[in-house]
């Protein structure tokens, strides 16, 4: 294993990917933060890039974002048009599978973001973490830790960490705020990894 | 969103694919882990489905299970082997990059365990479990949770199935044991997903 000292800067983002739940959740304060996200997006002047769906969190993130003016991008695959609902919002795309999704995702986000949601969204999370490690992407990635959703999440990382299995420096990859405004404002600031972050 | 109770019953896994950190972990008892887990997947007469690295857990894994007399085969992005080694135990396949890696794995599953890892491992773990709610693999899934490593991972699950996220039957899609002998058991008698798991 080789350590390498980038001096890289990342890009300041035009797009914001947002990764969520196709469910609106139980607890009314996420589809709230989804819909704050949104509207942070257009504010800044930003677009979104998402998976397409306009059910849940999904759909509560691309209709406020897409309401506030900004642009929306979204990409579906044909066979998940059924599970997630198809009333596009903004630019939709139909892909032929999740594979191609997640790639048009990745080439078209300036940056991450992950909202609340199940398997989908944690495994989108952790590839462009993955990536980012291997320097596939250079591009910042925030969780937005609504009501304390991703402590769990926050306490395995730690552990995997103490553990041995992620550098401390790696863990400097995933920024994580409690609230909209800091979480935008550390993502849009985020210049590159720690020295060390990567292989 | 549909759901549809299925009666099609998972064959018999003949292969067990291993997700497991690159690193030996700092906690002995994970490369402990690793080993009895290669011997024990000899014993049952299976193979073993793996990413291909030689060092750490992958390494422990890949050779305890040839030491014991298990086919192996193993699949490298060639980029990846400066990272990950490449001293080949077994059949070892050089694919041109992760997503096939990915992909070669999940055809050669007939099951998939996770052993404690970093990001990489988790978003293994979470793409197979992403793919079987989506009913794209029907193969059991399990975690050895040695130590505890993995007691935040089930908490973020817990969470999310409570807030709406994940369905509870979708849980069930998931086997977690301590030992390798006790989740060795339940990966092999994994019949099939409870009705409503997926979609
Ligand atoms: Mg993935």
């Amino acid at each position: 294993m080789t350590t390498t000292t980038s001096t890289t800067t990342t890009l300041t983002p035009t797009t914001i990917c947002v990764f969520c739940g196709s469910s609106p959740g139980t607890n009314p304060l996420y589809a709230a933060a989804a819909r704050d996200l949104g509207r942070a997006i257009a504010r800044r002047g930003l677009g979104l890039v998402y998976g397409g769906g306009t059910h849940g969190l999904m759909g509560a993130v691309a209709n406020a974002a897409h309401d506030a003016g900004a642009p929306v991008l979204g990409f579906i695959p044909q066979a998940m048009t059924q599970f997630e609902g198809l009333l596009p919002v903004g630019e939709m795309h139909l892909v032929p599978d999740m594979h191609t999704r997640k790639r048009r995702m990745a080439e078209e986000a300036g940056a991450f973001i992950a909202l609340p949601g199940g398997f989908g969204t944690l495994e989108e999370l952790f590839e462009m973490l993955t990536w980012s490690q291997l320097a596939i992407h250079r591009k910042p990635i925030g969780i937005l830790n609504t009501d304390g959703f991703y402590a769990p999440l926050l306490a395995l990382i730690d552990r995997a960490v103490q553990d041995g299995f992620i550098r401390p420096q790696a863990r400097g990859l995933l920024v994580v705020r409690d609230t909209v405004d800091e979480l935008m404002e550390a993502v849009m600031a985020f210049e590159d990894a720690p020295a060390g972050a990567r292989y």
